[in-house]
């Protein structure tokens, strides 16, 4: 009996320390089990990589993209070019940015003469601004966007490629419009397309952003522009201009890589001519280029660094039109 | 006293009980810290991803690729071609396969001729064999190699362009010649160029395949080579032939995407004609493109289904040789 009692201590203990070091490896691993849910969140930062995401082939649905074109007193070619890229296969909904302020939209001359192959909306803009197109629309359920400006029309075949060509390098701007810009020995930097010197890397040129009014892109870019500087905005808003060249610099700093994709468009064209309005677009302002490098040294002030870099890939379609397009003779 | 009695089974019980639990709990541990170090090797198969492991830009060494040439037949041509591929930018070594069983290798006369910008190694084989070039050379030190065919001459524009196109899609063939398969309403495959008929997938043509006489791919590959179905081997030992076709078949496997990338040269040369040894190539066989499609099918029937999948991308050099050859008439 005395023996019994002589051990009652030792198993007393026993529980306590063996309940002891439950209760360590229990919260232990509440802790680890915390830890991991955490970890993946702190990892994916804001900046998905989009490439994931985007599976073209024999994915569950067909991709689509939405088409967004800004328009500001050119409502004719605006009709016009609304007949073209409504029949664009793979088109999911056209959203008008709609820049006449004051001026109804033509909405009830659009049904009349429906039904159209698909949705369009058209965004009441309250403040005639270059960056209105810039938004995350609502109404926007794809993941690709189409953005055209409104006096260009590019083919069916043209659009169709390039889709094809962003959902390989769907987090690029694939377009049909590439420029560059070129540093000089002050550490000043110029915009300009190939009639400026090249970068000077080997033979060829090299561009180093492609324009965002005949091009596309993924549809997070358009979240990601709201995250940016206010200075960033007052610099648009001050000229009117170069929301191509801030989407290009936002592209840049994401991937790291060139911003863009230049895919050599075949049928091209601009409509500008075509309108009975009068005018002719803001690239026709005396000003329009210097303000375009003005831009490029406002952003590498405002980003503290120039992200833009260069690439000389130019793609085709293979066999198109002419179907021996590609044969060399050797 | 009684009462400790009555209470000694429950302690017991509850120690029992209590380390029990624990030594649960630890296994549990052990099993799945086991389970946590075996999964990622089971996952990493065989078929690294080999974009992780080339990063181009700023890394410590300047990327440098391996040119592999076979020659039978016509070392006029390989030497004419030596002295121009020896001079081609970031060429790390050439291993030349020779092929011309018993014959001395020009090693004395290549010597005699130094010094030479980079190493070249001869290869000096006991079979006459197509697919003694698919080695995996103990000599190649490099991720990229360049296999040329030895009546083919590439301009080091074109070569340049192409090596940092690689650099893009590493796990791509990426090449000069680009070929495709065709399926039949009878399900037999045939192979053919552009004079086929399209695969039908819209407008314009498509390639399956990047032939590797003339283009660059992941060292990697080659000891993927190794490891193929007897079959294969057998296959190519006894048309002499369609080793390229086996080549892209594996990298398709191994992507799930299109074996190749094709890039349109600017000046791409054949040199069969400017041999004196009266050889002018296994293609000028009558039956070889009837072997080739024979082949197509075979590999089908050895790797149980057709991995090869269709391309319209055609990479051309931005502003080069024209300054201009992206400007679109708007």
């Amino acid at each position: 009996r005395y023996f019994h009692f002589c051990k009652l201590p030792g198993r007393v203990l026993g529980i306590r320390l063996l309940r002891f070091t439950l209760v360590v490896i229990i919260v232990l691993l509440l802790v680890a089990g915390a830890l991991t849910a955490l970890l993946p969140s702190v990892k994916d930062d804001k900046m998905p990589n989009w490439r994931r995401e985007t599976k073209p082939q024999g994915q569950s649905a067909p991709v689509s993209f939405t088409l967004i074109m800004q328009t500001y007193n050119r409502t004719d070619l605006l009709l016009k070019l609304l007949n073209h890229y409504q029949a664009i296969p793979h088109l999911h909904k056209v959203i008008v940015v709609w820049n006449n302020i004051g001026e109804k939209i033509p909405e009830e001359m659009w049904n009349s003469l429906g039904p159209h192959p698909v949705p369009v909306v058209f965004k009441v803009q309250t403040v005639n601004r270059m960056r209105n197109r810039l938004q995350n629309f609502p109404e926007l359920e794809t993941k690709a966007v189409l953005m055209m400006d409104d006096d260009t029309l590019v083919s069916a075949h043209d659009l169709a490629f390039a889709f094809s060509v962003w959902q390989q390098f769907p987090d690029h701007i694939v377009g049909f419009v590439p420029r560059k810009h070129i540093s000089t020995p002050s550490g000043v930097y110029s915009y300009g397309s190939f009639e400026l010197q090249s970068p000077g890397f080997g033979n060829g040129d090299q561009y180093s952003m492609v324009l965002i009014g005949a091009a596309f892109f993924h549809s997070g870019y358009l979240e990601e522009f709201r995250r940016q500087p206010e200075a960033v905005y007052a610099l648009i808003d001050e000229t009117q201009n170069c929301d191509d060249i801030a989407m290009n610099f936002l592209v840049a700093r994401h991937t790291g890589k060139p911003s863009g994709v230049f895919v050599k468009p075949v049928d091209i064209r601009n409509l500008e001519k075509d309108t009975n309005s009068g005018y002719s677009g803001m690239w026709h302002r005396a000003e329009h280029l210097l303000q375009r490098s003005y831009c490029v040294n406002k952003l590498v002030n405002i980003y503290d660094g120039m992200p833009l870099k260069y690439s000389n890939i130019m793609i085709s379609q293979f066999g198109f039109p002419n179907y021996a397009n590609h044969k060399t003779k050797m």
